[in-house]
């Protein structure tokens, strides 16, 4: 390169070409839910269901008692250092005892590693099991982070169907055919974000079955394992069959404890007979780039699992008040064209659109811009999950704005069955 | 595959792989740290002097102000949420408030993102600039962890090299040699860990020059910016170049406010002329997957900026008396084979060790295991930072504890000079 070249401005500032780990098309629900905590030109005030914080819960915080003990931490000035790989051992340990019962295999605090929540276990997973090339079999529709986070490790995304017509149910050949032979591994989200679905025991066999045919572990993310609002259903953890398959549980604080900001997750490992161990090897180095997560957190949290009893029955309260009042609200207007059906868990309502009585809307993604433009009320369309004319609504809000944002729904359909 | 091999027990409990995103050669600071923490059968009390962690200072804490306002955070609930990516507001602006003077571009919130540590914000950078199979241009000797984590994102390191023989600065011509068609930028270390020197003006000019000449951004870990320990020494921010070359900048608080474990780092975009318009967008995406640090951490960071001045001068005049502290009593008994010399900034001492005086011992890597076992003292070897014959002493410890180490060191070189 000659002098004269390199002190020519316009080659002193160079564009500098950001990687392909990511594509504008990346997580549609944050962006979702970016756009309505910053839409403006609505008359009304903003009712923001995109997005599934359970902050926006009415009354309900993170327990008292973990509050205090976490202020007790940070006066005792213990919890400042790093922490060593995978986690505080009181923070593991806490975990492991945690889903004892819920296991096949005793589980110890070694087999759990402490991240930046579920998000933070899933990129550690991800990144011990695939390298560039590689993939993963992931739900469609399905949660996009999971796509997010392989992207950024340059792992291929391959998608296993669910079936809409019988309660987002898997379909297993399509497991079968998804898998190519870079595939390290089948992830299945249980409960199922958005579809609200949990995976009955036969299903759950019938999976395990498919990865042992494969050959493959199971990334089971658990992480609405806590908000159960069918009574009926009954939630099983994959670590349940880990005498039969490899499984990594991820799951975390930040539904239950309304306290996602705290960013504590974690990967649990069950594994029979060591099956996992070169697993173990890479986790445990990959966490030695100290990315975790805060330690004054992590330090409180097997207070937090101590207290999870009574701030279940109060969050999944709230929930499934909030999910009846909708239901019965929208019921009553007999509006034609929205199925709202009663989740079996999670935080979201997952509610199917029939264009063909919203007569002026073509899509779920134009509804969405639409109601969010002329109602103020954000939700997030099925597109951004991979299935068309759904739309998710969050009810992690309170019960007023849940009723408020029923009522904006009706009078935006009735405008659109022209 | 059949029925009867899927059914038969070995292929139930088949090996699963790991990736090859790390090896067992990686973060070797991290695993000597552990090894340190973990040391059985010694007789004396372990000093440990591995790991660069200022909360092993006498009597220095977060500041007490900093404390208090994080304590009305957790009882605010206001900080509960999930934070938007990139960080949260306050935070960011304030971060690009305290580097304001120091920056010949102005800056503002949204060039600064805010991460898990400053090995969040390297991992954020590493991944927005180069794709698997891209390079980076690293410093040898250097500082691991940034191995570790271009690593675990299978991007290649390229070495250029420092001159041990005058005060470990950059050797140019290495930088070019280094570069190949797919290097994305230079990692420059300064000051430098572990060799504690700070790059003068004109040897900055000079990085800038290449750095110019290649075409490429430089990526500047400045994260002991704050630890002065040299008062003749001045560190100049690479973002005082701002202007003529794309500059990313990584820091933290790890070390001036004593709370590693809080996990609040940073990286702030200074450019001309938006080159790093696209590695902007990048950032952004990515910071959608969640994995930022704690809320309530983030909501006192400015409440930390504001107080770094006292802070400063408590933190590094500590650091100083155990740097002289340990040379005066190496020196005065004599010790041949030791150079201890004053670092101009850092939390280390970086000890050059000649095997010629310390005949029963062939190199660093067996003169830290032996030191660890026969005198309880842990350090660190030259070759985990790719040097030979050199050892990494934290003077992140109390004055006593320093000064026992001294002896202790003297007893084991004089058993050692047979």
């Amino acid at each position: 390169m000659t002098r004269s070249l390199i002190d020519d401005d316009k080659a002193n500032t160079f564009m500098v070409q950001g990687s392909s780990r990511t594509s504008p098309e990346d997580n549609g629900v944050r962006k979702y839910v970016e756009k309505v905590s910053s839409v403006s030109g609505v008359s009304k005030s903003v009712i923001a269901l995109a997005g599934g914080d359970p902050t926006g819960l009415e009354n309900v915080y993170p327990p008292t008692v973990v509050r205090d003990k976490l202020v007790e931490v940070i006066h005792s000035s213990n919890y400042n250092s790093y922490c060593p790989s995978g986690g505080l051992p009181q923070a593991r340990a806490a975990v492991a005892r945690y889903y004892a019962n819920h296991s096949s295999v005793p589980l110890k605090a070694e087999d759990v590693f402490i991240c930046s929540g579920a998000a933070g276990a899933l990129d550690l997973v991800f990144a011990s099991l695939c390298n560039a090339g590689d993939s993963l079999l992931l739900p469609e529709p399905g949660f996009p982070l999971f796509r997010s986070i392989a992207n950024a490790l340059n792992i291929e995304c391959r998608y296993y169907q669910l079936d809409p017509t019988n309660h987002f149910s898997i379909q297993l050949d399509s497991i079968r055919k998804a898998k190519n032979e870079r595939t390290k591994a089948i992830v299945v989200n249980n409960p199922h974000n958005p579809c609200g679905h949990i995976l009955s025991s036969d299903e759950m066999n019938a999976v395990v079955h498919v990865a042992k045919e494969l050959r493959l572990p199971i990334i089971a993310d658990e992480v609405y394992e806590e908000i159960i609002l069918d009574e009926e259903s009954k939630f099983i953890s994959f670590l349940s069959f880990a005498r039969e398959i490899s499984v990594l549980k991820i799951s975390s604080i930040s539904k239950l404890y309304v306290a996602p900001g705290w960013r504590i997750g974690w990967c649990v490992i069950g594994d029979k007979s060591d099956s996992l161990q070169d697993i173990r090897a890479v986790m445990k180095r990959l966490s030695m780039r100290l990315i975790f997560p805060c330690s004054l957190t992590q330090a409180v949290l097997p207070t937090m699992l101590e207290n999870a009893n009574l701030q279940r029955q109060q969050v999944t309260r709230l929930i499934r008040q909030n999910a009846f009042t909708f239901q019965s609200i929208i019921q009553s207007a007999h509006i034609q064209g929205l199925d709202v059906s009663i989740p079996e868990a999670g935080l979201f309502l997952f509610v199917k659109l029939d264009p063909n009585m919203l007569t002026t809307i073509s899509d779920d993604v134009e509804f969405v811009d639409h109601l969010l433009q002329e109602q103020a009320v954000g939700v997030v369309p099925g597109q951004a999950f991979g299935i068309k004319n759904y739309i998710r609504i969050a009810l992690t809000t309170s019960k007023s704005n849940m009723e408020q944002a029923a009522y904006r729904i009706i009078h935006f359909c009735k405008g659109k069955c022209a």
